[in-house]
């Protein structure tokens, strides 16, 4: 059995910091997480840079980087911004929109209908391109204005955007309130209708049940995880959320559990020690306190 | 669906600090756990003091209590710490053996079959005089010496104690270094053939692991768990090893899935809050720091 970890601490993670990390020290980063084993990495977002100035220096990033080497891709809020990534040579791309009409609104001041349009002229795009999309709903399980989310109206929009032409939805507990139960039912009928290829889990650590939901996504056949090394990261938009779970619980969890991650826990200590340093902030999961105090 | 929640922080988590609590202030925690709706809470460990000073006031303590109103319970090592706890009016017991040889020979200094020898005196004992008895087979995941712990040795001791007359057995995962998989295989035999009301579930949150632990546990059909308010513990004799998993987190969890706990999450701050002041470190789960942070 294995599983894919995709590592967006360089975008999720280091969007939300305060202080804006130079291209040098995120290619630092990248060199101990690739050295550790991860081979999947959202490494930038081609937002605006006056909206997310810590992502200004997308295309230099994506520009040092051998696109060969590793499956990388970036976040592209619109068709703008996916001409933009497009031009850096890379071919994943991820999208976001929520499944709260609300939060849509008050985020990108789009209805669900207009963000839904707007996501799929970028899926045809890529489509028509022959590159790789992701669409992250995110308030999948809660939304910070409206509450829970309706479970059928998450698979409904799934659904919709996998069947117009998204290669994966993530599924996006974007500020850590859901429940085991809850992305049990968000993701099994996805897997046992879509495949396993077509579901990806990104989930925040905000109330301690984030390994909880990554087992029961595993148990409901999710086989592609987000994460972010030392649970960098948090959301700008949502009040009150933290960071995305760390790298490293996720790689104990899998590792223990006899689960093929490929990547080599040890070696995330030092990707979660620069971390630290370039952020100015203390970082790391339960396991790498653990770790810590065992050494 | 109801889950029942042990609450241990009086006597796994304080017995693990180093500062001795007063009798008042244990009996002010206790008020506060039970405004919160905990109605299972184990108060006190009979010992010998000069072991474990933070208990030597277990007498004292429970001849305070209305034995009536709530479901407390007392550990005991031996027979002489039955006698001792049956001479205060208690009618619930915890007793505890290893299930690793090499930890059972350094903790206890008894053989497995010593332990299990000396267990089945007290398990006899409460039989014949209408109390009630749980064993702990801690380690039953990994030993801080051996390592993971073979599954069919633990789920055959877990047999023989059940068949011998122990009302509940425990499956201790005492270093936090289990897997929600493994913890599936210790449980699940253990419900299905002698039913919920024989097993518990004690975790520690050493590696971030306990709430998928616990989930995983409930999806084996698991019904009671212990937990320590503010996640309050470790184990003196186990190098390494942290808090129990935090109540508050375990409320959440339920809470939240619609399992009935009948504890009010909001009312566990107070608790937190006081333990933090009797113990003077910091405590609370993730939960409990969000809604710190929330309110």
């Amino acid at each position: 059995m294995t599983v894919t970890i995709n590592e967006v601490g360089l975008r999720d993670g280091l969007q939300n910091q305060p202080l804006v990390v130079s291209t040098g020290d995120k290619l630092a980063l990248l060199s101990l997480l690739e050295a550790a084993g991860l081979n999947h990495i959202e490494v930038a977002s081609f937002v605006h840079p006056k909206a997310v100035p810590q992502m200004a220096d997308a295309e230099a990033l994506v520009g040092m980087l051998d696109l060969e080497r590793r499956s990388y891709s970036g976040l592209v809020p619109n068709l703008r911004g996916y001409e933009r990534g497009k031009a850096t040579g890379l071919s994943e791309f991820g999208l976001i929109m929520s499944a709260s009409e609300t939060f849509s609104e008050r985020n990108v001041n789009m209805t669900l209908d207009q963000a839904l349009q707007s996501n799929f002229q970028v899926v045809r795009a890529c489509h028509a391109e022959g590159n790789h999309v992701r669409v992250y709903i995110s308030c999948s399980c809660a939304c910070p204005y409206e509450g829970r989310i309706d479970e059928a109206r998450v698979l409904g929009l799934a659904r919709q955007l996998l069947d117009g032409g998204a290669h994966e939805v993530s599924i996006s507990d974007t500020i850590g309130a859901g429940t085991p139960q809850q992305i049990y039912n968000l993701t099994h009928p996805l897997v046992v209708d879509y495949g396993a290829d077509r579901v990806n889990l990104h989930v925040h650590d905000t109330r301690g049940q984030a390994i909880a939901m990554v087992w029961s996504a595993y148990l409901a056949g999710v086989r592609s995880f987000d994460a972010s090394i030392g649970g960098l990261g948090g959301c700008p938009f949502a009040p009150g959320a933290t960071g995305n779970v760390a790298t490293e619980d996720l790689v104990y969890l899998f590792n223990e559990s006899g689960i093929e991650t490929g990547i080599d826990f040890a070696m995330l200590e030092p990707a979660v020690r620069f971390a630290e340093q370039i952020t100015q902030s203390a970082l790391g999961g339960k396991s790498m306190e653990w770790w810590r105090r065992k050494r």
